[in-house]
């Protein structure tokens, strides 16, 4: 569901370190997995899988599950299907009408391009549409709103344009979709429009699809509008597993459905509107990259009729799930996974990412076959469900909650997969042992190693000006260091294993040279598409499979999940210090605007091109105290350093001591978890990691006292630096423990 | 000639001291000279005067000189038309043809637009095209080289796309206009075509004309192309007036005409080619703001037909200089200018500035009349062939360099003018002086003082994020001090003062909330686009009027023109900063270059989109040895805190020895020429500021180092880090010495 190209996070890199590097014997298990794995075979799968919409619901989508299944059982895996039966809205009529300045019928499926030949087999295909809008039927004018997101909103306030009763047109991009609609509906509108603006995905940087990969102006990006930064799965069963015996909500009770009606469109279509918007200009950053002056709007110069009407019935998901049971562990799990629901044939979201799982799966397969029995249970998951709301990983944590927290050690997830660079984010004290696998895998274009050609792309486009990688990044690569891991927010399965059990996870994904933006969600994510602009050949395909597979092997068979604390309590300690820093500066700017208010400089200021108000007087950000959470930061930076120290000599330690000491680390993450959750949603639980309420998609760290301060809840801020800084005191505590078991054995 | 809005320059502001403040008749003078201060008088000349077709050569050229002459014997001023004849090429032909892919003919005059009367009086205007040019007749295919600056032709460089025989579409930003042929004739290119980009001055920025003021699909930008980095004036007489008998240099022998033909076209017309450029992608900061993918070229997709031919001959030009006799001290000149030809009917430039100084001269003939008579001469100069080439001021600068470099104490410029904030830039000992005039001129929009509504402007930007102003014009803006000055390229009328002549000049002018990029040396300049979207009403034109008329009655009138040489040391302090850190970051970069080609980091990175190889080796940037300019700032900042102490308390001297001070400081800024002039370039004569060879009208400060740095010439770094030191030494000992007059009279 994510775009791997927006996740700006780490490359992998080879680290001058060798330590934890796997064994002669598990050197040669690695070229035997290598061997296995085939771009040919990936091919034909995609060519297959994706021959036909296979969105919830749909026969391909069923068709597909059983496919894998019979795979995995075939390559030797104990295999099954598990069904959930979700609230999943499908649309029976969608309505995108100009009414004025003229009449002209809108919206509808997207056109066939000639080249691409699954492009005309749409019978089967939902119209363009978004998951979990609310049915309307609504006439009104147009307000633009550039990305809907709320310095936005501030915009149109401070221009004294409201959207209350209007439709307001939202172009993707700024921040994750869902919140376009939600955002537009808490400030009064009636109806949302979302479309793709060619300065996101198109012409601006590519040629348009089929001559390059950019969105064609007829391109429409669907996509899930859920209010997932509250709770992801079934909008019915929040927190449960949706089994034939849930206790489901009404579909009035779920909080995370919409209540106006939202479609997606083209530029094409948008471009109707635009064209003909009055009020002030948008200028800069807040207007898109077509030919013609955008407009905010304000009057009735277009209105808009808009109208959804959905099929609100269950719909059933597949996850098809393998399991190889460990010989030593067989109750520690090593959980991979990857979705196979698209929106219309998905060919590049998910399924290439699919496609390097089941090259895994044949792989270890094979060994499992030749004799080889890992040490610990490896669990292989082909989610259902993703799309409309990570409904087939969210359903299957629910379910199996108690046993993930008791056995589930590390989840690995993949979703869309790209030619370029390898991106990766999740639980830091992963960084490692991410770096390590990574560096042992070639690129396919160069034959240097991932890493290698990873950090000659950074330095680069560092000396160039084209990229905008962070300082620590630069210097990791200068230095060659370990690559920093980026934060995992949300928008791919990993969510629930994380943020709601507190299982240690990992997102991996190539990409940075491809040119799926321009198919993101659309019919022309297809074969030709992926084929020809994403990962030709699927050489990329290959060595992700590569890279994951070591991880799994690794972890699976190495003495216990390698981890390297002090990489945790060093982005921990990061984190503190940006909000420390995001405080004091909030704290300026409002006493910087308070002068400003008084001075009357906004008056001033205002230009007879576009009258500007003062915005609004929200106060003056309070000191909060941070002294609990810098004690907390202080005393993990050296319970970690203790306990590497510790591990990095634990071989020395009789094997009954390890064994206790890997027991007692094996779930530390859950110990990030608060059962109350964060402030709105306490389905999400980790006070480390989650999505922000603002951002949908992207990490907020540390997010109890991030979001409080950013939104202003002051009382919030402080409650959660206690309970934030008690969670870290855990972690720690619970490290120093390990470390004094070596001294006491 | 320059556009007021890309002066980034400082706004004026109040300062909290009231030194030299000037007195209670002086006071009731201003007020005097305000009441006689008339927009309707503005009104009435500027539709007058922009009625017809205006460039040099034209009747009503001369007409319009004629009738400044006659109003300004009416209002009682001394004065005389100066003729000189100059090099001055019209086009007789101009050929723009598409002819590959398809044939049609492009170019031409610009249409009418309804609403606006004067835009069908183009029978006597010339068609688009730009002076200095070489003519020619060529057909090859394009490349769209982005604005075409240096490393505009590094991106092509490494990919490998040359310009070596073909035509460049070049758009207009970036740099200067006349930088394009010439940097595509160095590189090979046979002709060049420049267009404006809607991204820069056309639907990214305001509605297109007449809606609002942008540039609509068929505008074009006139200008002048000719080397004027090199020197400014007529081509054929560098360094002497262009009199009936002065020694002409041949056309061919004359450095400063281009070797290339090249036309100016609209973006309509460049859309024709670069929808059908081949090659690889332009996108970020290499593309414009049409609704399409830009592409480099490379190919022959694209083959255009060019071709002018002009009429060489000479042409006269017309000054009108008028004087009033100084009656203390009639050898001690302050000038004051601004030119009066357009590229076509001229409203907003230059005339817009032109009423302002009318205003003026007509308030000043009426203060003489009733009986006031300044101190020193007041000389007021209405220029004719600026836009060509600085024509007229260049030629009289240079004819009466002698009597100038005696007489002049001060020249003050304007050029358009617009609505908004008034932006000064000039030499810096002036910077306290041009703070206390713009204090006491009233906003027109809000009745606060221009400073006050500056200062807001730049506080609500910086906070809002929409102002890109630099940290210590916000500290000042926040502090309540003297904003500071911007430094003089080139671009208008003081260049000869102030960098052949050594007199202390200003430029100044409102901006900032007019739409005159859209319109800028284009048929649409004219009295309809300034009354609607310029400056509707000509309220700043009065306001300007009454900021420069002070500054001119204060300098006529105060017992010195008032300066204060700290806030000049300070600046030059700056300056040097910034060179050390420029120096410092070139060399930095020049290792990191060296260690990624070393590394083959630039072919690991390489993208399969868009290859890029490695930039080219140019050597490490040596460290320079800067000791001298240190130790001659440092003298200087000591020296000017002695200066302006001394004469803090002047007042208490006898006369004599007052009249010896002025008389040792009045021309002080003559001493930073150097007469050999800067490498290359022994016109442009001043150390400290200077347009730069690659920037064109952007200044370049303590230019002889920093360029020399710049274009890696290290010698003559060295050498001009010598030279510029000991200029500094001078004007540093002449502060001395006036101290010193102090201590004995």
């Amino acid at each position: 569901m994510i775009k791997a190209s927006v996740c700006l996070a780490a490359l992998a890199l080879a680290s001058t370190t060798a330590a934890a590097q796997p064994s002669g014997t598990a050197q040669a298990l690695e070229r035997s997995f290598d061997a296995q794995i085939s771009s040919a075979d990936q091919l034909a799968w995609l060519q297959q899988m994706s021959s036909a919409p296979n969105h919830v619901g749909s026969p391909h989508d069923k068709a597909n599950a059983d496919f894998e299944l019979a795979l995995f059982k075939q390559w030797g895996w104990d295999a099954h299907i598990e069904r959930f039966d979700v609230l999943y809205p499908t649309p029976i009529s969608t309505t995108v009408e100009l009414v004025t300045p003229q009449h002209i019928v809108l919206g509808g499926q997207e056109p066939a391009v000639a080249e691409d030949p699954t492009s005309s087999n749409t019978a089967g295909a939902l119209p363009p549409y978004v998951a979990y809008q609310g049915d309307g039927d609504v006439t009104a004018p147009v307000v633009y709103v550039n990305y809907g997101m709320p310095a936005d909103y501030d915009a149109l306030e401070q221009r004294g344009i409201s959207v209350k009763g209007k439709i307001v047109l939202a172009r993707y991009g700024g921040g994750w979709r869902g919140l376009k609609p939600k955002l537009a509906q808490e400030h009064g509108a009636i109806g949302c429009l979302i479309y793709s603006d060619p300065a996101d995905d198109s012409y601006a940087a590519a040629d348009v699809y089929p001559k390059g990969g950019g969105r064609p102006e007829a391109g429409v990006q669907r996509g899930s509008v859920a209010d997932m930064p509250t709770y992801p799965g079934d909008p019915l069963t929040p927190g449960v597993g949706a089994t034939p015996n849930a206790r489901r909500l009404t579909r009035a009770e779920a909080k995370t459905i919409l209540k106006i009606p939202t479609l997606p469109i083209s530029y094409r279509d948008a471009t109707r509107m635009i064209a003909a918007l009055g009020g002030p200009l948008a200028t800069g950053k807040q207007r898109g990259g077509l030919g013609l002056a955008y407009h905010w709007g304000g009057s009735d110069a277009v209105q808009v009729h808009l109208a959804v009407k959905s099929d609100w019935s269950l719909k059933p998901v597949y996850d098809v799930i393998g399991m190889l049971r460990g010989a030593a562990y067989p109750d520690q799990w090593i959980i991979r996974g990857n979705h196979h629901d698209g929106w219309v044939f998905g060919a590049s979201d998910p399924l290439s990412g699919q496609v390097a799982l089941m090259s895994e799966a044949k792989a270890l397969g094979a060994l499992y076959r030749s004799g080889w029995r890992p040490a610990r249970t490896i669990v292989y998951a082909s989610w259902d469900g993703e799309e409309p709301g990570l409904l087939g990983s969210t359903e299957w944590a629910e379910t199996h909650a108690a046993e993930l927290k008791q056995k589930a050690l590390l989840y690995i997830n993949t979703d869309s997969n790209g030619r370029g660079f390898l991106s990766a984010a999740g639980s830091h004290e992963l960084q490692h042992f991410v770096n390590q696998a990574s560096g042992d895998v070639a690129d396919p274009r160069t034959g240097v190693s991932s890493a290698q050609r990873g950090r000659a792309a950074i330095l680069a486009g560092a000396y160039l000006g084209t990229d905008r990688d962070t300082p620590d990044v630069i210097d990791a690569a200068k230095s060659g260091g370990d690559l920093p891991l980026g934060a995992l927010g949300s928008g791919s399965d990993y969510t629930a294993f994380l943020q709601h059990l507190g299982i240690a996870s990992l997102n991996l994904g190539f990409g940075g040279e491809d040119e799926s933006d321009g198919s993101y969600h659309s019919v022309y994510d297809s074969f030709y598409h992926v084929t020809h602009f994403d990962d030709p050949g699927l050489t990329y395909g290959a060595a992700l499979s590569k890279v994951v597979g070591r991880m799994v092997l690794r972890a699976a068979d190495a003495p216990r999940v390698p981890a390297r604390y002090s990489d945790f309590a060093g982005a921990v300690s990061r984190y503190l210090t940006d909000i420390k820093k995001l405080a004091a500066d909030q704290r300026e700017k409002d006493r910087t605007l308070a002068d400003l208010r008084r001075e009357g400089d906004f008056t001033l200021a205002a230009s007879p091109n576009d009258p500007i108000v003062a915005p609004a007087d929200r106060g003056i950000t309070p000191l909060v105290d941070m002294l609990p959470l810098e004690n907390a930061v202080d005393h993990l930076k050296r319970a970690a350093s203790a306990a590497d120290a510790m591990l990095g000599r634990e071989d020395g330690l009789p094997p009954a001591t390890q064994s206790r000491i890997n027991t007692s680390l094996a779930q530390i993450d859950q110990l990030l978890m608060d059962p109350a959750g964060l402030p709105g949603r306490p389905w999400f639980q980790n006070l480390v990691y989650a999505p922000g309420t603002l951002t949908g998609y992207g990490a907020k760290t540390l997010p109890g006292v991030r979001e409080a301060i950013e939104q202003r809840r002051f009382d919030d801020a402080r409650t959660y630096v206690g309970r934030t800084a008690k969670v870290l005191e855990d972690y720690a505590n619970r490290l120093e423990a390990a470390a004094a078991m070596a001294k006491t054995p």
